[in-house]
């Protein structure tokens, strides 16, 4: 297997899980899918029940594979449990669900990374088999975990995100081995393609999803001396986060729960942000940070959301010229 | 977690796999469970999919939790197989099946071995889980592994046993590990019990079962300086192996197929021995090796045939003065 892709990348998501992939998914149906790259946070990966789970990754690949469960958004649909049953009446451990077929990609990922292949080329094998177009693609193959500062101590990201259900109070984050770390070179290939025409954050936690992947000193750096422009989509709408965690911890931080505050926090690398039509009142502040706004349906219960969502992200980078990139070097909050 | 038992044992079984468990079970309903300690074989054990099998511990403790798959011998009644099938989707190694609740007692097996503790004691605590009372302890906490020398070359258990069939011809056998393997000390501490009333050889493959047992130098000693009876069940029934391929095996290295190939074998540490009843021919030329015998119905369809092979089993052993211990010291067939 060869790192080298050879493809011309049209579009770059970075993406978290279950938030992000929504977008993913419309975005796939928008572009040729051949075209759209993937860059995943691998910062929630961890090792658990002796295998090497990496969320993110399997909630897109299942997400664009049509195989994802649509009431968790995690995991697959027609998920069976035989397996995490005859554990729990093993009286072992079972805090971290992992559906039997879950667990059948968790076990070849890790076999597969035991015969010394990385996780970028064990993901493209894993998205091979389940017939994927996209290039997904991990960050990078060295190890990243995101913990958190809390309430209750310092937390690995599982264990306050499943374990403890996100109830402690968040005060800062440390993406453990992201200084040392280097992109995975599917992603550096991808973000240097002469055709690229867009990078969208999609609406994955900032602090979560999105941070850990920007953490990485050789991905910030492609993404800040594109030519192309990038766009995020606000995962805050009306004062409130569509999924997950997010506003709560922006209160834990002191932060407004706003569009505002998520311009702020991606200011120095975006050069446009699509906020929810009922967020629309925010325009102009964000304007004035030198970023380019536009407003659109951002909640994607459809099918016809997603794809429509992607539309309007395609459209909008098309009209930013990224040569008048707005927005300072301002340092992204992290408590 | 103390290695030390308090038991006092009355009983003592090697086993391997399918053929000895059934014995196992007719015992365990013969004696007080709590009485009996069963010495498994861990030779066949193997890395695979990143866990820790160990195929015999798991056929005796299944059998003895009434779990076992009567129609296979090996892995649980009921069993589903939604991972197996959904790692045969990703284009993984599948030629050794897993079903789902064989692969829960796998994985946590694996993750108390890697939290540091022996394998005896895992044991223990999974059979705790299955409510099971007798004593099943591996043979040692070390790793020992069976390989052969056969026509396909030198070949692990598993590889020779599973993925080629048992096909392959073979010429000898390596007890790898067995030369500085330590007996697990509880199957010491069983040995020892003052109350022994017999140890009981189960008709399990002599060389892909038992002699692995009998490989590590302080269970043998122990073995052959007992007071109590040493028994065998013969394996081969009318010039047949019951099970597997104990007679193709024997037919490939030369050896007679009858119980009195089997006598020999085992003849530097048995007292007695236990024919089928269509053999009883052969009990002259097995008395005149000074080993005591009988015949009995030795092949096991029912509970009922356990039960009484069982039965006759102890009340053979109660008939044999072991203090006129016969057979010399020969060595063991091993090609």
């Amino acid at each position: 297997m060869k790192q080298n892709t050879n493809r011309s990348f049209r579009l770059v998501a970075l993406s978290g899980g279950v938030g992000g992939s929504k977008l993913v998914v419309g975005l796939n149906e928008v572009v040729e899918p051949e075209q759209l790259c993937i860059i995943a946070n691998t910062g929630d990966d961890f090792e658990h029940l002796g295998v090497h789970v990496s969320p993110d990754l399997d909630t897109l690949m299942y997400s664009l594979a049509g195989l994802a469960n649509p009431d968790t958004g995690w995991g697959v649909t027609n998920e069976t449990w035989d397996f995490m049953a005859a554990l729990e009446e093993l009286g072992a451990d079972t805090w971290f669900q992992l559906g039997d077929r879950d667990l059948a990609t968790n076990v070849e990922r890790t076999r597969l990374l035991d015969s010394g292949i990385s996780l970028s080329e064990v993901t493209k094998e894993l998205c091979e088999h389940l017939a994927i177009a996209a290039q997904i693609v991990p960050m990078t193959d060295s190890r990243i975990r995101t913990m958190l500062q809390t309430s209750d101590g310092f937390l690995e990201f599982q264990d306050y995100f499943v374990r403890l259900a996100a109830r402690p109070q968040v005060s800062g984050f440390v993406y453990e081995g992201a200084n040392s770390a280097k992109a995975s070179p599917v992603a550096l290939e991808a973000l240097a393609c002469p055709g690229l025409e867009a990078v969208v954050l999609t609406p994955s936690n900032p602090y979560l999803s999105i941070d850990p992947i920007l953490a990485i000193s050789d991905i910030k750096a492609a993404i800040k001396s594109l030519d192309a422009p990038v766009i995020a989509v606000s995962p805050i709408v009306g004062g409130q986060a569509i999924k997950g965690p997010t506003a709560k911890i922006m209160n834990e931080l002191g932060a407004d729960v706003s569009p505002v505050e998520i311009a702020r926090h991606y200011r120095d690398i975006i050069d446009g942000m699509i906020i929810d039509q009922s967020d629309s009142d925010y325009t102009e502040k964000i304007s004035a940070m030198g970023i380019a706004v536009t407003s659109a349906q951002t909640v994607m219960k459809s099918m016809t959301d997603k794809i429509e969502l992607a539309r309007v992200a395609i459209k909008f980078a098309s009209t930013i010229d990224s040569r008048e990139k707005g927005g300072g070097d301002v340092g992204t909050v992290t408590g």
